[in-house]
Formats: structure tokens, C-alpha cells, sequence
């Protein structure tokens, strides 16, 4: 950690980049510019240059970005250049979706447990996992040092279960329940939810 | 349609602010305030009262506002006070969650058709729908008239999908596959990539 603080809107912006140019990588290409990746992400090229500049030259005006590099570095901000286990919350169509998901790979994180508090499903497999009792979830969370999770139940349950994903030491929050959670300073919460997205689109049409 | 162009980061707001009212409704409530939903919500009331008064006077000072009543202007705003038709397209894991998604009810959204292009899953049940052949997609959409269709397959197949989408009509896009799509100016595309979350919030894990 620098001194200087970040606006969040650059990081939020970041992860699209690195997807991007992780695209171009399998692509085999070698180099790109801010204005190639600014029209595959409807994003302005000094916008991308701004953004990027904030954590250090990575580029030279005319010969444009190393690819392999910039991968790299983006890695190394954005703090997967290491895998993160990642505990998800819920086995019904959402929890095996995302327990199966094979997006992950590459992006920095694995899926290592999950867990359900439905006695006919806990200790069924899905995927490569077993699920797990929910009863022991802040116990294994916090012997395992995982800290970040999905939670996948319904919103009646969700409060409830990011509580004690906190209490068990969790600093990460995707959640896929349709409420927004209470949880310390500490600990981000990111959302996902498709009527949310749907919704954002319905304004438009007639 | 008036003649004013509404900030689409604020028209981004307006989704989280119809689902919290919607759960106060559950609970029974009847009257709310800027201040309680922007404590749900972790956006200042501030910023809500402006953003509101953008599309009218929906509350007073000191009384607040009436849950349901602010329930139906957002859906009007939002042009939820109808249900969309909604085509999802890819099978798999994601393509099964989101065609069974209980969470669309009463937010405006029914999914009508699930497409695939895999011969093994052609004509196979996933829950009250039958898998049709993606040949027909573009026909399809365009037959029955559907404007909302949501991509749940691989990157490398997700934009030739878009083309027939758009090609059939299609003017909002939920983009499931992690990558960015393509599309005319009039096609709006949401998206949604676990990773990217979850990589937004590395950046401020140690």
C-alpha cells in the first residue's frame, strides 16, 4: 500500500482492462494501445491512459503497451497474481452454477468449499466438492483463512449468513441474494443481481 | 419520453432503490424516508432526494415517502409496471440458473425460450422449458417479438450470438460470458463476470 488512495471508479475499471488484455494474450498478440483497448470496452483511450498512469508508466507514447506486461502488472494491483480460495454459500442452481464455474481459472480465484444448510443436500457432491453442513461455516472459514466468499441463498438467509462469514474473517462479499448486506467497514461487498442489470436496460426501451 | 436526459449513472440508482422499497412493502411497511433507504443502501439520502427529484415530486419534507406509491412510479420510470419477455441463450450451468430464477417475479421479467445449439441438449426439459435449437434463434425472437434476452455462452461464441440477437430485435443484452460484445448504438448490454467483482475487491485485500 502506497500512501496515495485510489478513487474507486479507476479500480472498478481495472479488472476490465486486465480481461481484455488477457483476450488479447490468448489471441497471441504482443502489444496493443489505449485506443485498441478503449474500442473493444467503449472506453475512451485517455481515460485508459489516466487510469493507468496513476499506478506507474507501463507504456511509451507511439509504441503503445507490452501485453504480457501490462497482464503483469494489472496482476500484481489488482492482487491476483495469486489464486484466492473462495467459499460459496448456498447449493441450489446459483451455488452449483458458480461452484462449477470454469471462468475462474486464470482470474485468480478458486472455489474450495461449499456449504448448505438443506440436510438432503449437504454431504451430495457437486462438481468436485462435497457439500458442506452451513452449521460449521464461520469455524471452517476461519481454519481454512479464507477470506472471500459467494453467497448464493435466498435473501430471507443472506444477513444472516454474511454475519458470520464476517465473524469467521471473510473481507470479500459476492453476493448473488437480492438485498443489500450490513457488514463492517472492513469487508466489500460486491453485488450481483440480474434484475438489477435488466432493469438498468427496460429504462431505455419504449 | 420528455425532452430531458437523465445521467445514466443515476438511472443505474433508481433499481436499488425500487428493490429496497419492494422489500419494505414485504414487510409491511407503508412510509420511508431518504434517510432510512440510503441507510439500506450505503448512498447518502442526500443523493436519493436529488436523484428522485429528477422525475418528480414523489415525497414531502417531514412525512417522507409513501412505499407504495414511490413502488409504482419507479416501475413506470423504469417501464417494469409490465413483464418482459425474456430469451436466455446457452443451456449450461448459468443458462439453467437463470432460466429457472425464481428472483425475476414482480421485477418485470419472465424468460419465455432457452436456446442452445449443443444436439444433445435440443429438445431436453429445463424446468417448465423446452431447449430449442439456436439455429433458430433470430427467427424466433423476431416471431414473438422479444427485446431482452440474456448470453449464457462460452467467450468465443458469445458475439456471433449477439449478432443473430440483434439481428432478431433484441435491445437489451445480459452478457453472462466474459467478454465485451459489439453491438449498435441503439442495443444496450449489461454484463455480468464473477471475476471481475471479485477482482475489485482484491485490490483491497492485503
Amino acid at each position: 500500500m502506497t500512501g496515495k488512495t485510489i478513487p474507486d471508479i479507476i479500480v472498478s475499471r481495472l479488472p476490465l482492462y486486465l480481461r481484455s488484455l488477457q483476450r488479447m494474450d490468448e489471441e497471441n498478440r504482443k502489444v496493443t494501445s489505449s485506443q485498441e483497448l478503449g474500442e473493444r470496452l467503449g472506453i475512451s483511450a485517455a481515460q485508459i491512459r489516466k487510469d493507468l498512469s496513476q499506478f506507474g508508466e507501463f507504456g511509451k507514447q507511439g509504441t503503445g503497451y507490452n501485453i504480457n506486461f501490462l497482464i503483469e502488472q494489472l496482476c500484481r494491483i489488482l492482487h491476483v497474481d495469486q489464486e484466492w480460495d473462495v467459499a460459496v454459500i448456498g447449493a441450489g442452481d446459483i451455488g452449483n452454477a458458480v461452484a462449477r464455474y470454469k471462468g475462474f481459472k486464470n482470474r485468480g480465484f478458486r472455489v474450495v468449499m461449499i456449504f448448505d444448510d438443506d440436510p438432503d443436500k449437504i454431504g451430495t457432491q457437486i462438481g468436485e466438492f462435497t457439500v458442506s453442513d452451513a452449521n460449521d461455516l464461520t469455524e471452517s472459514i476461519r481454519n481454512a483463512q479464507i477470506q472471500v466468499a459467494m453467497i448464493a441463498v435466498p435473501g430471507s438467509n443472506a444477513q444472516n449468513v454474511a454475519d458470520r462469514l464476517v465473524e469467521g474473517g471473510i473481507k470479500a462479499i459476492l453476493n448473488y441474494a437480492p438485498i443489500n448486506l450490513n457488514v463492517p467497514e472492513d469487508v466489500n461487498v460486491q453485488y450481483i443481481d440480474p434484475s438489477i442489470h435488466l432493469q438498468r436496460m427496460t429504462y431505455y426501451l419504449e
